[in-house]
């Protein structure tokens, strides 16, 4: 019998001999050489490289090479025998999901091991708009110290109120952040969440959300239902002079509409480590001094990055042993 | 009977239809307009446009003129009357307090009302510090995404050790911000204080607190007994790899001996929002690029600057009504 095979897909620190050793008596490891798509779906192929892959590790940074996994991508590892792929990540919009449940394959992430550097990241944007840091810190460096600054423009966290779009796992790690403030804290998700504590206010209407705080921190998933959630009618609900936070995903605001607020001094900045289409970033973001932007630095710690290949590998290797991983995304279980 | 004054000596923000309301039936509010210390100090003499003034408001920015209030301005206080010297601000470095103490003027700071502003500073350091977030900011503006970075080289806060060298208001703000990831706490101060939770852990020995954290924050006035507290030997005793945060004073910290350490690279990195000779920066700082400077940022916001600005107007009113104000400064009351 041939042995079946897991691959690793994309970065991962481990070293080839450490994976061998998880792995021991389950899988070969396997790791994704390919630099085309074309390469990849051939090795997929019957007698190929990556024949008898059964499990995959998966990291965002494989897409470069072989593109995200879409339908072709997805019916090539179905025809080859995949039936987990375990993505390492909170957000998994560059896997078809849907195309991935109809064959069979399951998916999963990595949500918990995300939460702690990505909430940190949105603390660290969030200081940045409401004291204007990001423009003091590139005074300085030019020579300037603070003389473009103004106070009068900036403001202590305490006290103002934070409304977070998504109390998922990064929403509420956020929330307890910022309520050692303390900051107000609103939020709204498709329903109450019931982990949230009771001083974190459900705001059921989305309608009524978004004028109910002085900063928005966006932490829903990319999702078709989820693309320019935060749009030009939502933004102008929002009170004069707010700040919106992105540590989610790009595509969920309507840049556009938020560039055209900054113009017209209806948000006063924004952080970001987000954008629509990375790694590039729309140069009138940077006409802004006071808006704080960084390049999707959400998880990127040794820190995090461990404990997140950690959780992907187990899932992977949970999956082998159990006949199934922790960590299924919710489409894979959700009605249809 | 000639009518005594409150000085207005430097920013505030105040219009003087509003300090006059403060004051009224008390005192006449004058501000000082000297663009000279030969013109202040004319001033003050009897007939001057500044005699009769029993209580002064201070900020730093009134040094810009007429220079500090060290021995030859106290005299020149003493003699005209002054009673109160109301500083705005906790770091009260700019005035010879034991000569004020001698020639029996009163020394009053802000200390409560500036712990929230600089202690979410240090933070903002210590996230950029740990995770090159200011480097990462520098990357994307210069149009090379994350490239320069490297994750293995940063970390989560959570789970690592802060040192709080000088437990007081603003130190002990900080503990509870990190407290929420959590951070360990560690402090050495010269008493513990009575304040503190039990999960911060007090270090009696300086020689012991050194090597018992992974990122050090100062928090200690400026006086003659803590310049270079924080030496080349001190640093050295530091876990390599140890992070330096000061939002304190410059001079508490040799700043040769800690370029020298970021070199060597004993010290990954420094989080820094004073300088020694401040508005002047050493630019060897800016040629790490994992360093974070801010350009004395601490209280800059105009929600703590009016807190500040109301603490010590409020300590001069409380003077000219009680016969004394708040928040005396300790060489005030200590034993000389």
């Amino acid at each position: 019998m041939t042995q079946r095979k897991v691959m690793i897909c994309g970065d991962l620190a481990w070293a080839h001999e450490e994976c061998k050793q998880l792995f021991d008596g389950l899988a070969e490891v396997v790791r994704m050489d390919s630099q085309t798509r074309d390469d990849f779906l051939a090795g997929l192929k019957p007698g190929g490289k990556y024949a008898d892959t059964v499990g995959i590790y998966r990291h965002n940074t494989s897409a470069d090479r072989i593109g995200v996994f879409d339908k072709p991508v997805v019916a090539a590892l179905s025809e080859a025998g995949v039936k987990w792929v375990a993505h390492n990540g909170a957000g998994y919009d560059q896997i078809d999901v849907l195309e991935c449940r109809a064959k069979g394959i399951t998916v999963s992430n990595t949500p918990g091991a995300v939460d702690d550097a990505t909430a940190t990241t949105a603390l660290f944007l969030l200081v940045s708009c409401l004291r204007h840091f990001s423009h003091a810190e590139r005074a300085l460096r030019a020579g300037q110290w603070k003389n473009p600054l103004s106070a009068g423009k900036t403001h202590d966290l305490t006290g103002r109120t934070l409304g977070i779009l998504g109390l998922g796992g990064i929403g509420l790690r956020l929330a307890h952040l910022v309520r050692a403030f303390p900051m107000e804290i609103v939020y709204h998700s498709r329903r109450p969440n019931p982990d949230a504590p009771s001083w974190c206010r459900y705001v059921e209407k989305l309608d009524d959300f978004w004028g109910a705080c002085d900063v928005l921190s966006v932490h829903v998933p990319l999702r078709p239902e989820t693309v320019h959630l935060v749009g030009e009618k939502e933004i102008r609900k929002m009170r004069k002079g707010s700040i919106i936070i992105n540590t989610a995903r790009g595509k969920v605001i309507d840049e556009e509409a938020m560039i055209r607020a900054l113009e017209d001094g209806h948000l006063s900045s924004v952080g970001l480590d987000v954008y629509p289409d990375e790694p590039n970033v729309n140069p009138r973001l940077l006409e802004f001094p006071q808006n704080a932007l960084l390049p999707h630095m959400g998880t990127e710690n040794q820190d995090s990055q461990r404990k997140m290949e950690v959780r992907a590998l187990t899932n992977v290797r949970d999956f082998l042993v159990q006949g199934a991983g922790k960590d299924v995304v919710p489409e894979m279980v959700s009605k249809l």
